[in-house]
């Protein structure tokens, strides 16, 4: 299932994408949006209300309590940022208020001179849980979505600690929409800056893979419905500038496209 | 006015602390709680239910949707952890999960050997706010609590980045209530570990005070109602074992007391 935050003529709701002449593939101009009853984790109930995806506008398709990422988890990208893969997990923490949805402007902050974009495949949890065992991690998935950790390069490097750089307004766009069934361990994923790719990798390239990354975090702190994991970038970050457009794609999920603004 | 969240016989509430006896000092038995509808922001509604202190258990003063910490800002502290005081505020995060009110343990998790205290003043944010100057920083501010930024020592060195080592369920106490009248610029702060002293210092030797620290972390982030802004901890900081009870004091607030357990 796909479930999709919408913003209709009657306000925003939660809905499943129904797909009839494309099921699985990329939406058509058929594909009807589902209302779903106050929120779509467990067993979601349908309101019977529909509107065509053309008519609806996407929106970060969660608003989570948390976003918890991991650094250098590719080693193709370890590598083009110098320096070692960390033994375990990497983790550090985007404030919500930086969640974006698809087609909402990067904004790129006076405070920094290198904005970069960074791919991910992300994780959005489905349950209340905490010291969840690596053989049960799938259980408190809700789904997987596509995400952009967008990291103002320099300030990086100046302050150590990355939540400045990372944390800004804007700086975690989220969508298109959380695909509930696909299986993430083998995705493509592709970034592209203005049609042209960037970055082009494989899932399965993951140093610390997703059962690993919910049994860490969840280690450390209690995970809730809604938060999401930004599993880590492949090699080919690089700059964005105002103007420009960019675009994640992750196999079988979706394509997540922005545009670049000074703010 | 000191503004609480309070379990009683038939929830949860905010509340005000009225004391008619003790005003300004610290709570008596004649205090009473004096409940507020929905939620203390903008000019509180006083529903008429009122409780004793005495009868009610006071949880952490609010449940904020992020904690933005500062690291380095004491230069005492500085130099006890060796390195230099940054030159601007060194900001990083805390889950909200690891929140808890007061008398709540701190749980020592297995996989750290070292878990210090560090008490520290509180910022409670009072509004959405967004490149606050700061002229007008306390404008957005509703009051002050009491925090212990608890911090995973070994952990905090081994990973670089800090999320892990202060992000564990427990390591966030906020409490015992906020104070929305206090002048935060220059009082006591003292962190006693099991009736011994050892931090003792004053907010006016923060190297960045309470509104450089609102502009900066603002020109990053939206801040919204009740977001906390922990603004660094003094000297003296060392590790808790299990069955110790640490307290940390701010004058004119109060005191907030935590007993350390393993998890």
């Amino acid at each position: 299932m796909r479930l999709a935050r919408i913003a209709h003529a009657d306000g925003v709701s939660f809905a499943a994408l129904q797909s009839p002449t494309t099921a699985g593939g990329e939406p058509g101009a058929g594909d009807v949006c589902a209302e779903i009853a106050e929120h779509p984790f467990g067993d979601p109930t349908f309101t019977g209300r529909t509107w065509p995806l053309a008519d609806v506008r996407t929106l970060a398709p969660i608003l989570p309590t948390k976003v918890v990422c991991i650094g250098k988890n590719y080693a193709a990208h370890v590598d083009e940022m110098g320096g070692e893969a960390p033994p375990a997990p990497l983790i550090f923490m985007k404030p919500s208020t930086s969640v974006i949805g698809p087609g909402l402007p990067i904004l790129l902050p006076p405070d920094s001179q290198r904005v970069d974009f960074e791919g991910e495949l992300a994780i959005v949890i489905g349950m209340p849980c905490r010291d969840v065992p690596e053989a049960r991690a799938r259980d408190v998935v809700l789904g997987y979505t596509v995400a952009n950790d967008v990291t103002a390069r320099d300030l990086q490097q100046s302050d150590g600690q990355w939540t400045r750089a990372k944390g800004y307004d804007s700086f975690c766009p989220l969508g298109p929409w959380i695909e509930t069934t696909v299986n993430p361990d083998d995705l493509a994923i592709r970034t592209e800056l203005d049609g042209e790719v960037r970055q082009d990798s494989r899932t399965h390239l993951l140093l610390h893979p997703i059962d690993e990354l919910i049994a860490y975090i969840s280690r450390v702190m209690t995970l809730l419905p809604g938060d999401v994991i930004l599993t880590g970038t492949p090699a080919g970050v690089g700059p964005m500038t105002a103007g420009q457009q960019v675009s994640v794609t992750v196999e079988g999920i979706g394509t997540l496209t922005n545009p670049v603004q000074a703010r």
